[in-house]
């Protein structure tokens, strides 16, 4: 069947529009950025966000620089109607960030949506209705008059219950759902029926928002359904033209940028495109393509890693390791000729210049992050790379950004020689990186600890012995033995991720405990191991492992 | 920084082309493709595949439908000299189909290359060298004229090499790499060049295939440059233009439709977008992305997931849950308009009629795939879905798969009650899913298995009581006790994922098994779960448990 949908598919109807304008513009400006993480990437998850983790990630987009957010379906949900009064109410929301609020068109709804965020400054209410001929005829059974008149009537309604709030500025948003898919008068007639209800104009802010519900054509369609809006919409000066793309079709970003081109002024997305389905723009890689033209996105992403692990944890969603900009592989080169061409490249790179280094379209430093070029062990002979021969041969499993690491390690050591690594040379790199011998260092090092019961969980007592044989004692204490660890240790190490498994079986088997940690201003990050029969000591010599590794670390841990 | 990039970085040139017909033109058929999987796509894995993955996935490509098949590199990889010789001499490539072999710019290079291919039927020889001015001028030290020159040295090397094999049809690809970002004369020169040191005509085959070697602006620049050097190419009609998009900007697909509007006719990319970085185009999405619009792509997805593992076995990359078409979430709705909506598009879909169902772009079942609903348990309260109470109550930990299964069944059980689904009923849900009652069935029921070696690794022989108390016996075999238990089942059921992990603590603690299966025939797939202390009867059990949950598992199993 798959071979012959003729019959059972068609081509989207195209914009007849020969004198299009946006192939010939370029951007030179960042939009306004909607961030919908908490509401369209909220609904999209097995597990909706629960109030913690709501309040953490708008805390994240507030400081990573969005000012307009959508909070929440508060109509539709109790947790959201809680959490924007919340917002509200313990005054959470910076000055200059509008919150966001959807609902459907129903009166009751959107007396509640309005009750939900009275006594904000500025708060924007997003009405949408779906308009397309599918939705029309199967879902609701509404002529394109009836929906005109039903956007009508309840705009008037949330202008009569808004001008009891004159404390609030109020904007109105409206979206035409299944933009994409209807016929262009159609929603023409049905946008400027609402710029109409609501007087849009220089004192009555509005936001009419074209949206991807479901991506049905290529991105250039979208942007001819996009240039003809703009072109035709009344009282344009007084709106703000905004899209919502989705991926469906795997081009949300494109339908995003060439919507810029053809009279955007605004766009919705979430972080790393999270969303319904194949999810909505992504809005970082939106704003890192703007800046590797040079221009400033105005969301700062100078910490990538952290604002990817927030991501996840709030979402539960994992990053592809080829996600653009922020996948684990993504500032990976394993071919030679490219590692060599990024080597010249860095190589004459002034800091001061245009950054043009081969095959990286951006400095990974401006994202926290490092370029590391891996090496392929033995790859002529097929028989496989340093993570294979470390697991085949000593059990290891390393997570794949350490694997990143340690390629890159082992690639320096190994630059001059041209013999072949054995799996012995490797194990020996990896106990010189990971288990630096505590004689020929001036470290610290492990003697013993003890847990103890602690008001923030879990206390710890570290004994350390200094290289001249003098013991020192530190205590702290956090959520677990590593976060106490940490405390105690009293360093800005924060940790990223930490994994532990048995090396061999039986009940004398040791267990390998792995940390990823960030030392806060130095870019990327560092894994620390440790090995051990006793759990809670194999994480604690892992993060011990891992401060060894910063060539810092050691003035701070005098304490 | 992030904020300040206009004195690092700058905007790509564009074409100044007002006239540009792309825009206007619309896809009406699907372009040649080939597939680099094995090439590009295996250069950028961490453990690059063995020959025992690289020819699975060589058949599985045959199998899908491509035509065109880059094979290797083998001039600098002794392992893909040696599969592409046992390609050619095993007589492996089917009648239709053309290996390509890609080569550097080299006398000896390209020998060896020649001396890879040698007896094949038809062949495709891939030459390429970077010719952006970063490339010429930071990494060779080149002028345009020397590029031209070596482009003409080693094409007539070529001709001299395959002129001694006339048994063999040898077309010529020339890649201008970093094409994207040269100049479009450059472009030209040397690609006019390379079409005349080659002589491409009728009776002499060639492909110039122009890459977006890193991404470097929004895909309508892309499309401008094909439209540009469609116009102005030399033996236009004698040659096959080409695309070979990468992701860098998360705009591979858009690239490669727009592309395909301004004059490409075939293109170049790896299944689910594997490659350098972020990636090659994804060819399953541009080919389903056809699809969607009428046109038959020749590409065989009808069984998406099957694909799916092959790929993800072949390259151990994930595919993210919100990857178009094939992510596990993409055919999921969560919230309750889009189900309503779903719910009333397949009521009044007719199967013979076009596709018109809301919010879903294409049949699931076109892809061999299940469409789900999920209803939000308790969502109100934000106290948590399905998932989270199984977890915390009973210690169930589900595959993200088998969370869109439950809470299908759970949604189909609950549609009728509007009352809240305590974590209690939840799991005799679960009970009654994954453990039926054997008295109440007519099924075979567990009674004792052991295992013994086997040619196969391990046999097993079961020991299953019948309704009437009868006991039947069943031997097989396979590499390990899941395999040799659906051997000896002898029913046409593959095992798509297995995990087992321990409920509880303790030497006395069971394991719960959990199997995906999918039945030959049957769209999408059934998990099975299995609890016993004893972890290989756990795995009997889940896949017991998932039979049964076949409809039509009991005929066969009468063996």
């Amino acid at each position: 069947m798959l071979t012959m949908p003729s019959k059972k598919y068609r081509a989207s109807p195209v914009v007849d529009m020969p004198d299009r304008q946006w192939p010939s513009r370029t951007l030179n400006q960042a939009p306004i950025w909607l961030s919908t993480d908490l509401r369209d990437g909220n609904q999209a998850l097995f597990e909706p966000m629960n109030r913690e983790r709501k309040l953490r990630l708008f805390h994240e987009l507030v400081r990573i620089g969005f000012k307009e957010i959508e909070v929440g379906f508060p109509s539709a949900s109790r947790t959201d109607f809680e959490i924007v009064r919340h917002l509200i109410d313990a005054d959470l929301i910076p000055k200059d960030v509008t919150p966001m609020v959807i609902t459907q068109l129903r009166d009751d709804l959107i007396e509640e949506t309005v009750r939900s965020v009275q006594g904000a400054r500025r708060v924007t209410v997003h009405f949408y209705n779906a308009i397309a001929p599918a939705w029309r005829e199967i879902v609701f059974g509404l002529s394109v008059p009836q929906i005109i008149e039903m956007v009508e009537h309840h705009i008037g309604l949330l202008r009569k219950l808004t001008a009891q709030h004159p404390e609030t500025e109020w904007v109105l948003q409206y979206s035409p759902e299944t933009f994409c898919m209807a016929e262009l008068d159609v929603s023409l007639s049905v946008c400027n029926a609402a710029i109409r209800a609501w007087d849009a104009g220089p004192q009555r802010s509005m936001i009419i928002n074209l949206p991807t519900t479901v991506e049905v054509s290529t991105p250039n369609v979208f942007a001819d359904q996009i240039e003809w809006m703009h072109r035709h919409l009344d009282r344009r000066e007084h709106i703000v033209l905004s899209v919502h793309p989705h991926n469906d079709r795997g081009t949300g970003v494109a339908c995003a940028e060439q919507a810029l081109l053809a009279g955007a002024q605004r766009v919705e997305g979430c972080l790393f495109g999270n969303g319904e389905r194949s999810g909505n723009l992504d809005v970082v890689t939106l704003a890192l393509n703007l800046y590797t033209q040079g221009i400033a996105p105005g969301l700062d992403f100078s910490d990538i890693s952290g604002v990817a692990r927030i991501a996840e944890e709030c979402t539960a969603l994992p990053i592809h390791p080829r996600h653009p900009y922020v996948g684990d592989l993504v500032f990976t080169a394993f071919s030679g000729s490219h590692q060599d061409a990024i080597a010249k490249g860095f190589a004459t790179q002034n800091p001061h210049a245009l950054w043009r280094v081969p095959y990286l379209p951006i400095d990974p430093h401006d994202l926290g992050r490092t370029y590391d070029s891996i090496v392929r062990v033995n790859s002529q002979s097929g028989k496989g790379g340093i993570a294979f021969l470390l697991q085949r041969d000593h059990g290891v499993v390393m997570p794949r950004r350490m694997q990143i690491e340690f390629s890159a390690i082992v690639q320096s050591l190994a630059e001059a020689s041209e013999t072949e690594l054995t799996s012995e040379k490797l194990w020996s790199v990896f106990e010189k990186t990971y288990f630096p011998d505590d004689q020929e260092m001036s470290r610290l090092a492990y003697r013993r600890h003890h847990l103890f019961d602690a008001a923030e969980g879990q206390g710890i007592e570290l004994e350390l012995v200094a290289p001249d044989g003098s013991v020192k004692t530190l205590r702290g204490a956090g959520n677990g033995p590593i976060a106490a660890t940490v405390a105690a240790l009293g360093l800005p190490l924060r940790i990223d991720s930490y994994e532990e498994r048995s090396l061999g079986s039986g009940a004398g088997a040791s267990a390998m405990a792995i940390v990823e940690t960030a030392w806060s201003g130095l870019p990327g990050t560092r894994f620390g191991v440790g090995i051990h029969p006793n759990i809670v000591t194999a994480s604690v010599l892992a993060v011990l492992s891992a401060v060894a590794r910063f060539p810092l670390a050691e003035p701070s841990m005098a304490g």
